[in-house]
C-alpha cells in the first residue's frame, strides 16, 4: 500500500500535472497557496522588486498565467523596461515550491474590456486611485480610490521554464521548459 | 476603547517598530511568517530569480538581515553579479506586506567559522552536496549531501529601503529609506 501523500512528486509528469492542479486551483479558491503568489520584476536600475499578487488564470495548455494590476503601478513600469517576471509560490501542505519564469505582455484598453466589464464594483476599486500608486502622501489617508477602465491592465505572464522543489524524505527538484516542450528533468536539489 | 487590533500601522514610528518586531520573531519562531521570507535576485542574463529562505539574524540598529546558504547555489551566482536583493514577507495575521530592499555581502570561511561550529550536524546537511545544486540529474535522487565548512555562506542584507503596505479598513503605505534614518513616509497605496 502506498502511504506516500506526495507520490504525484516522483515522477516528471505527475509532478508537472499537480504543479498546474494547484495554479488552477489558486485561481478558483481564495484559500489556495497559488492564490496569491510573490511576483518578482526587475526596476530600470536593475533592482529586484517583489509583491504579492493574485492569480487571475492560469491555461495549462498554454503554460500562461494572468493577473491584473494598476496601469500605474511600480511593476508597470520595471515591465516596461524589462518585460520579464518570476512567479513564486510556496505550497505548505504540499512541501512544494513553485519557481516560475515568464515573459510578460501587458494588456490594456480594447484587450482587456470584456474582463472589465464583468468585474464586480468592489474588485474594480483597485485599479485607479488619486494620486498614483506609490506617491508621497502628507498624511496616510490622503489618497482616494478612482476606479476607471483606463487604469486597469492585464499582466500575460507566458512561462518560460518552471523550477520545481518537493521537500520530503529525499528532496526532489525538477526543471521544465518550454523549448523542451515541458518534459522536465531532474536536477540537485 | 480602542478596539483596532493593527493600531500600530497608524503611525510612522510605531509602525515601523512592528516591522522590526516581527522579523525579530522570524528569527525566533519557526512558525512566523518572517521565519520564511522570499528571496529576490537578479540573475546575470537580467532576469528575476526568487526562492524561499530561512531567516537567520536580523538587527534593528544596523537595519541589517541575515540568511544561509550554499555557496554553490544560483543565488550565489546572481549576487555576484549584482549584489542587490528584496526580501518579501507576507504576515497574514497583520494583514502586513513587506518589502525590504538589500545591499548583499557574501560572507564564508574565517568570517563565519563560529557560526558553523554552532550549527546542529542536521543544520549543516544544507550546505555542500554533490553534484552542486541545479545540476542535472539521470535520476532525482542521483545526488548526495555532502556538508562542508567550504559551501557554507552567509548572505548580509544591509538594507536601503523598506516598503510597507497595511491592508486595513483603509490601506496605509510606507517608505523608509536608509538615507533618510529611516524616519518614513507615507505614500499612495
Amino acid at each position: 500500500m502506498n502511504r506516500d501523500p506526495h507520490s504525484w512528486a516522483r515522477a516528471l509528469d505527475s509532478l508537472r500535472a499537480e504543479i498546474w492542479r494547484r495554479l488552477k486551483r489558486g485561481v478558483q479558491d481564495r484559500r489556495a497557496p497559488a492564490r496569491h503568489p510573490t511576483l518578482a520584476t526587475v526596476s530600470a536600475q536593475g533592482l529586484p522588486q517583489q509583491r504579492t499578487v493574485v492569480l487571475r488564470a492560469a491555461d495549462e495548455g498554454a503554460a500562461t498565467l494572468r493577473v491584473y494590476t494598476d496601469l500605474h503601478s511600480g511593476k508597470i513600469a520595471d515591465l516596461r523596461a524589462s518585460p520579464v517576471a518570476a512567479m513564486h509560490v510556496w505550497d505548505k501542505a504540499a512541501h512544494l515550491q513553485m519557481r516560475l519564469h515568464a515573459r510578460v505582455s501587458i494588456l490594456t484598453g480594447e484587450e482587456v474590456g470584456h474582463i472589465w466589464a464583468q468585474l464586480p464594483e468592489a474588485a474594480r476599486l483597485s485599479y485607479g486611485s488619486n494620486p498614483a500608486p506609490g506617491a508621497v502622501l502628507d498624511d496616510a489617508l490622503a489618497y482616494e480610490k478612482c476606479p476607471r477602465e483606463a487604469a486597469f491592465a492585464v499582466l500575460h505572464l507566458e512561462l518560460q521554464d518552471m523550477d520545481i522543489l518537493h521537500l520530503g524524505p529525499q528532496h526532489r527538484r525538477a526543471r521544465y521548459r518550454r523549448a523542451d516542450g515541458w518534459q522536465g528533468q531532474w536536477c540537485a536539489p
